[in-house]
C-alpha cells in the first residue's frame, strides 16, 4: 500500500448496500474473523472483511518459519483465494485507526471509512513486554511473517557471524539463542533452534560446532506448558534436556538489551533474543473504549457482544468472557463460527457460545509432542504423529498441503532445513 | 549480520594455511563461483568463498518468486549445504569492500580480511539505469530476492489499493503494469504478469476487473529478445499479444517517477514498474582498477585472466573477452568448471576456455516457450515443456526440485498462485 492518502471523491469504501441488506463488518481474518465470514458467506447479508494483510496466516506453525523448516508461503493463503465464492463478502486491504461509535463506521488508516450495521471485532493479540517495550528491539516475538523472517536471519546470521569471528567470548554469545516463555511458542521455538543446531548445521561449518550451540529456555512459573497436565510439562523439560536446552524455570527477566539478557540475577550475551511471553489483546479495545479483562483483552458477555454497545462483538485473543477461554485458535475459529451461524439469520445470538474442548496440542521436537484432552493425555511419537496429521488437515489449502508434506517428510529424513535464508 | 564492526584480535578470517596449500579465494557464490569452488572440492588447494548471501540463487526463476508462483527458498540454497563434503572450502559470509593488491587480500566491509594466493571474481552483473540512478526508487529491477519480494508486493497491492479506489483515473494507473526491457527477462515477467491478472486474481476481486488490467512491454530496440532468432521473436511478440500484452517496440525509455513512466513521447501512470533493461558489471572492476569493455564488465584474457594481474581471475557476468560472449548462466558455469579444473593441479590454465553453447531458452507463458541452438530452434508447448523439465534438471537440490514440480503442476491445472504475500 502506497504511504501518501488515497484522494477519495467519495469516502465510503464498500460497495452500494444491497437493498438495505444489513452491513456486518469484521476486523481481522485471522482464525476467529475468517470462520465467521465463511458462515455468513451465501447468506443474505453484506459482509466486510477488513484486514492489513491480504493473507490469513496458520500460525500454530509461525515458529517453523522461524527456525527455516517452512516457507511463509506454505503457512499463508490469500484471504481473497479462501473467499472467493461467497459473493456476498467484499474484503477490504486496509489498516483500521479506529471505529466511530457515533456514525457506526470503522475508520481506515489510508482515508476512508466502512459503515457497518454490525461490527465483529477479531483483531487477535500482541506480545507485550511486561512494562518494558524498548526490550522489543532486542527480544524478538514471533506473530507476524516479518517477525518469522527477523526471527530466522537473527538465528543463522548468529552461526555465520560466529563462523568468522575470532574473540573466543564474542563467538560464545553468537552461539546462544535465549527464548523467554516456556508456553507452546516457546517450547516449540527451542525445540526446533536445538534441532537446528544440534542436526542440521554441524556438518557445515568449518570454525564453529553448532551442535555445542546454547539454548536457554527461560520462564518465571514452575513449570512449562502451564496449560497442560503436569506430567506433560514435566515430559516436554525432559525432551528438551535431551536436546541440551537449559531449562530455567521461576526465572524472572530482568534486563533485555542487545545481545544481552539478564534473568535471574545471571547476565547472559546472546546470539538471537526470541520473546514468547506476555501476551496482550491488540487494537480492538482501545477503539472502544470498553471495560478490558485479563490480558487487556475486550470483555464479551456470554454471546460475544460487547456490553454496552449494541450490534458490536468479539471474538479470539482480544476477547475474554467471564469463563476465560484460553488463547488458542480452537476458541476463536468456534466462537467465529458461532457468531457467523446466528449473525447470518438473527441480530444476535439466541443461545450463549459454549466451547468444545478439541485438546490441546504442542510440539517440543522430532517424535516428540504433548497432547492433552481434559483428563486424557498422550506423549511421545504417537503424539507427534498426530499434531503432524492434525496440522495438516487444518491447513486450509490443498497446495499447502502437499508442499508442507513433502517438506516434513523430507525434513524427517535426511534432518535438512530448506528455507535457510538470510534476509 | 550486525551493523556495529566486530572487534577482531587478529583480522585474519581464514584459518591456518594448511601446510602452505596455495590459498584460491573466490568471491560470489553464483553459478560461475560455484562451479569453480566445487572442481575445486578435493584437491589439495585452500578455497575460501566469500559471499555477502548465505545462498546461492537460481536466478533463472526469480520472476516467479517475483510474480508469486514461486517461494524466494524454493529457489535459493544455503552456499554451505551445497560444499559441506568439501573440507578444504571455507565459506565467509561478508561483503567485499575491496582488494588490496600490494598484499594480495581482500578486504571485508565487516572488517578483517582474507589473504589470496588466487583471486576469482565472480562477482555478477547488476542492473543500471542508463545514467538514470534516480529512477531506481520507481523502476524495481530483478536481481536479488528482496528485489523479487518488493516486485511482488508493489504487483499485488496495486490491485488491492485498485480495489478500494474510488477514483477511476487513479485505479486505471493501478491497473498498469510498465516493464521495460524486451530481453528475457522482460518477456517472463510481461507473460507472468499477464497470465497473474487474467487467469488468477478475476475472481476473487468484487470491483474491478484484473482481467483488464494493462500490461505494458517497452522495448527500445525494434524486436524482443535480440539474442535470438527473429522468427522467435516474432512468435513471443504474438504470444504476449495473445496475452493481452502491449508490446511497444523502438520505443524509449524518457523519465520514470513514482507511478509514472514516458516513453516514446507518452506519458503512462503505473501502479508497478518493472525494470528489466540495462545490465553492467558488478563491483569487481572498481577493485582492480582494471580496463573493462562492454557494460562495464572487467576485460579478461583467453584464459579468463585479468590482464596485468597475475593470479586474478574474472569469469561470468562480471567478465567479457574479446569472444563477447553473452551474461547467461551457462557461460558463467562453464567458465568457473574449467578454471576450478586449471586451478586445481596448476597456477594457471593451460589452454584457452571454450564455450559450449547448450542453446538459450525463454518462457512466454504457459505452453508458450523459445528455444534456439544454433540455427536450430523450437517454440510453443514442446519447448514449454522442455525448459520446465531443464529447469527442474538444473535445480540443484532435490527437495527443490520436488517442490518447485509439485507447484509448477498444481499452477498450471489449477491458474493459481500459491505465493501471493504482500510484504
Amino acid at each position: 500500500m502506497s504511504a501518501e492518502p488515497i484522494p477519495f471523491p467519495s469516502a465510503d469504501r464498500t460497495p452500494a448496500p444491497v437493498d438495505g441488506a444489513r452491513h456486518v463488518v469484521i476486523v481481522g481474518a485471522g482464525f476467529g474473523g475468517l470462520a465467521c465470514a465463511r458462515r455468513l458467506a451465501k447468506s443474505d447479508r453484506r459482509v466486510t472483511v477488513i484486514d492489513r494483510r491480504n493473507y490469513h496466516l496458520f500460525q500454530p506453525l509461525l515458529y517453523q518459519v522461524a527456525t527455516a523448516a517452512l516457507s511463509p508461503a506454505d503457512i499463508a493463503i490469500p484471504v481473497r483465494r479462501i473467499l472467493w465464492r461467497a459473493r456476498n463478502v467484499d474484503l477490504v486491504m486496509a489498516s483500521v485507526q479506529g471505529v466511530d461509535l457515533a456514525r457506526r463506521r470503522v475508520a481506515l488508516a489510508e482515508g476512508g471509512y466502512v459503515p457497518f450495521d454490525v461490527l465483529v471485532l477479531a483483531t487477535g493479540a500482541r506480545y507485550n513486554y511486561f512494562g518494558h517495550p524498548e526490550w522489543a528491539r532486542h527480544a524478538l516475538s514471533l506473530k507476524g511473517i516479518g517477525d518469522a523472517r527477523r526471527i530466522r536471519t537473527k538465528l543463522l546470521a548468529a552461526f555465520e557471524e560466529a563462523e568468522i569471528c575470532p574473540d573466543p567470548a564474542r563467538r560464545e554469545a553468537l552461539l546462544t539463542t535465549v527464548i523467554v516463555g516456556g508456553g507452546p511458542t516457546g517450547v516449540e521455538m527451542a525445540g526446533s533452534v536445538a534441532e537446528l543446531a544440534r542436526y542440521t548445521l554441524p556438518r557445515e561449518f568449518r570454525r564453529i560446532d553448532p551442535a555445542r550451540a546454547r539454548i536457554v529456555l527461560v520462564e518465571a512459573g514452575p513449570r512449562l506448558l502451564a496449560a497442560f497436565p503436569e506430567r506433560l510439562s514435566a515430559y516436554a523439560r525432559t525432551e528438551l534436556e535431551r536436546l541440551g536446552v537449559e531449562v530455567r524455570l521461576d526465572t524472572k527477566v530482568e534486563a533485555v538489551e542487545a545481545g544481552r539478557v539478564r534473568a535471574g540475577g545471571q547476565e547472559m550475551g546472546a546470539g538471537a533474543i526470541v520473546w514468547a511471553a506476555g501476551v496482550e489483546g491488540a487494537d480492538g479495545p482501545g477503539w472502544l473504549g470498553a471495560a478490558t479483562g485479563r490480558h487487556g483483552r475486550l470483555k464479551v458477555d456470554v454471546d460475544l457482544s460487547v456490553p454496552g454497545h449494541d450490534g458490536i462483538y468479539a471474538l479470539g485473543d482480544v476477547a475474554v468472557g467471564d469463563d476465560n477461554l484460553p488463547a488458542l485458535a480452537q476458541v476463536a475459529q468456534q466462537q467465529g463460527a458461532y457468531l457467523g451461524r446466528w449473525l447470518a439469520r438473527a441480530d444476535r445470538p439466541g443461545v450463549p457460545f459454549r466451547f468444545r474442548d478439541r485438546g490441546d496440542t504442542a510440539i517440543v521436537g522430532r517424535n516428540a509432542a504433548v497432547y492433552a484432552w481434559g483428563r486424557w493425555t498422550m506423549k511421545g511419537r504417537l503424539a507427534w504423529i498426530f499434531w503432524a496429521l492434525v496440522h495438516i488437515v487444518l491447513l486450509i489449502d490443498f497446495e499447502k498441503r502437499t508442499l508442507v508434506s513433502v517438506q516434513w517428510l523430507w525434513r524427517y529424513l535426511t534432518y535438512s532445513r530448506g528455507v535457510r535464508l538470510i534476509d
